[in-house]
């Protein structure tokens, strides 16, 4: 039997192993890896673009770096020519979930939707090419079929393969009710690659079922089968839970670029490398290393953490403002450790005070004569910085934290 | 709380108990009881007639008495007033079995769910006043409906209450597929009940699932409940097994008069009141009668069923068919027992035979003086009737049952 592969060049071999190997950085499972390998090899001998499928929940538009794990993947697609396909389910938002069972799915207008996707895409526009990406909405083909065409399309998948999913499984072993309209979710989705005719679906881990549901239907409407391109799911800043919007354990690419930097400065010490790989779109010779220099402590926590930081908020929002933010950062933050529970306070805004008449004010410091005591000793900082002259006026612009000792802080804010 | 019966005058309430003992006649289910009750003494009250259902598959429209079982129960309605809807399952039989794992279920053209339709109401007219029958095809409501009409039916039932019933349990344990399309098929009838706004829906037990997915729809979509009246099924002539075309086993309603009588008669014993009960039309009383004559000895086996044969050929040809078929019967087949498998042979018809020479030309006898000898003894019969004269000659008509002894017969057909 002679393969695609045995007509490629050299060169072409090359070419081949080389899109296969990117595309395979970072992915957790590829279902095959050798149809991914022949599709890459077709579509360079055929000089073909592979269409990569995207699928996406528009309930839910505001996208975090969890979700950046799939769309960076596909940036790497759309740069090496392939073609991006962008599915809102916009069917099933319409729809919502009838029994009111899962509160997480209400049911959408079609203006919600249609607003929740302008959200998405100019979000988007961060990461891809929009310019060159494939917009679908799944209601084109979803919502005219009738029920002759609804069951034909269940006619070609058994019960017992849909009860494989892992949360149907569980609801059944555990007595909970699974409505029979739950079962569609998997169809529809896999039927939009039968229509779309996808080469390959990205998505996460738990996208799994769902993914290869569309290479089942496209077996069985006689298309070629798509490959199922899984990667990692990403935890969110509280290193345990998956990144999500519900979790509040997340970085928002919208986010200002203060916040986002400060958020990424938190991410867990053991998720760093998994963040530097997923997260950022530094080259694979410079994450191995990143890896090697933590690994062998050449590196200092602290300053990859810096790094990957500051990497995704120039992916966001250039380098001018990352170096902003990781200045600003740095400035109040890395003097000294701060405490995340400070007591604030409201104070008038853009009206000179002395430092002195500050820190009695609060109570910081129990005189005036005490408090010039603890600037001479050094133990007084104003946004970390130390302050050495007791006469020292400042004003409050947006925010200010006090800090006297090693424990006591306050955060001011202009009023 | 005040019901529906507190408002009855006490002849109304007598005419509530004489319908509802009448409509439970025979039935071996209701579900529930006193639903049942309660609607006729609404309807009554009202003046309304209550709207009786009943769901045929368009695919085997040959009616046999396994069918009149519950057409008799019907027909019990319409005399009392009630309202007959007639659902031919058309857009079911259309559509058929995607999969073709069921080898009974195949695709009908839209002709021939007609041409099944029409066979259908010439033979139940039998047995209803189809003048007064509500006929439907289901396909009016199903075929229109879009993938969200059915996303919004499907989240109305749980995918555990489907599996609940029998045949799915069964081959789901049995690691059997269970096509998701199949699952459509009790929701597709619960549904016709909520279109129809049916008041009761009839049966036979094997229909009880599907007939309460009537009830749990119609309360799902507002409407008031069906009562599910669910008769016993009929076993065929083997005793064993249902009734039904594909077993052979059945006596058809379509049937010639002799046919008819002749199958009747080969009805097990055991089986004999419950054909009574559920095939004939006779009143109340006389089946009590009958059941305690048989008890007590009183009435001989074949007597009994004699009159079942005659009952059930009036039935569907008249009184004047059934007797003839009763006497042809009695001439032929009740001289002597005969057996199932005689040997068929052709011969001749119209041209005079001798018996001597009958006998001797089929074997049956050694030589003319043996036949004679024979014929002489009485050990010669023919069509159950004793031959005296060495003499006699005969005409072969359409059939001619030859009796040597007590174990040598052969059937004779005209050629």
């Amino acid at each position: 039997m002679t393969s695609v592969f045995d007509t490629l060049t050299k060169e072409q071999h090359r070419e081949v192993n080389r899109q296969f190997s990117l595309f395979s950085m970072g992915a957790a499972v590829i279902i095959p890896e050798e149809e991914l390998k022949a599709k890459i090899a077709g579509s360079i001998l055929t000089n073909k673009p592979l269409r990569i499928k995207l699928g996406l929940d528009p309930s839910a538009p505001d996208v975090h770096l969890g979700h950046t794990v799939v769309l960076n993947k596909l940036r790497q697609f759309q740069e090496n020519g392939h073609l991006i396909q962008l599915i809102i389910g916009d069917f099933t938002g319409r729809i919502g979930d009838p029994t009111g069972k899962s509160a997480a799915r209400k049911q959408l207008t079609d203006e919600e939707v249609r607003r929740n996707a302008e959200t998405y895409f100019r979000q988007f526009g961060k990461v891809l090419d929009m310019s060159k990406v494939e917009l679908h909405y799944n209601s084109k083909w979803l919502a005219p079929m009738q029920f002759e065409d609804i069951i034909r399309l269940s006619g070609q998948i058994t019960v017992a393969r849909l009860m494989e999913r892992d949360d149907f499984e569980a609801r059944l072993a555990q007595g909970k009710p699974i409505s029979l309209h739950e079962f569609f979710y998997p169809l529809m989705q896999g039927y939009d690659s039968v229509v779309l005719e996808s080469d390959i679906e990205l998505g996460g881990t738990d996208q799994q079922f769902n993914i290869l549901m569309g290479r089942h239907f496209q077996e069985k409407f006689g298309k070629e089968k798509q490959v199922a391109l899984l990667m990692p799911l990403l935890e969110g800043l509280d290193g345990i839970e998956k990144m999500s919007k519900s979790k509040n354990n997340y970085i928002g690419i919208d986010e200002h670029p203060n916040e986002m930097y400060g958020k990424a400065m938190s991410v867990p010490d053991a998720l760093m490398h998994k963040f530097f790989e997923l997260a950022t779109n530094l080259p694979a010779d410079q994450l191995q290393k990143l890896k090697r220099d933590m690994e062998d402590g050449v590196l200092h926590p602290r300053d990859a953490k810096m790094l990957l930081s500051r990497t995704i908020v120039e992916m966001y929002h250039g380098a001018e403002a990352a170096g902003m933010a990781e200045h600003r950062f740095q400035s109040i933050f890395q003097q000294g450790a701060l405490p995340e529970d400070m007591p604030e306070v409201r104070w008038p805004g853009g009206k000179p005070v002395s430092v002195v008449e500050l820190l009695t004010a609060l109570k910081l410091a129990p005189s005036k004569s005490e408090a010039r005591r603890l600037i001479q000793q050094g133990g007084v900082k104003l946004n970390g910085a130390k302050v050495t002259d007791t006469q020292l006026e400042c004003t409050i612009g947006e925010e200010l934290i006090v800090q006297v000792g090693k424990r006591s802080f306050m955060k001011l804010r202009a009023d």
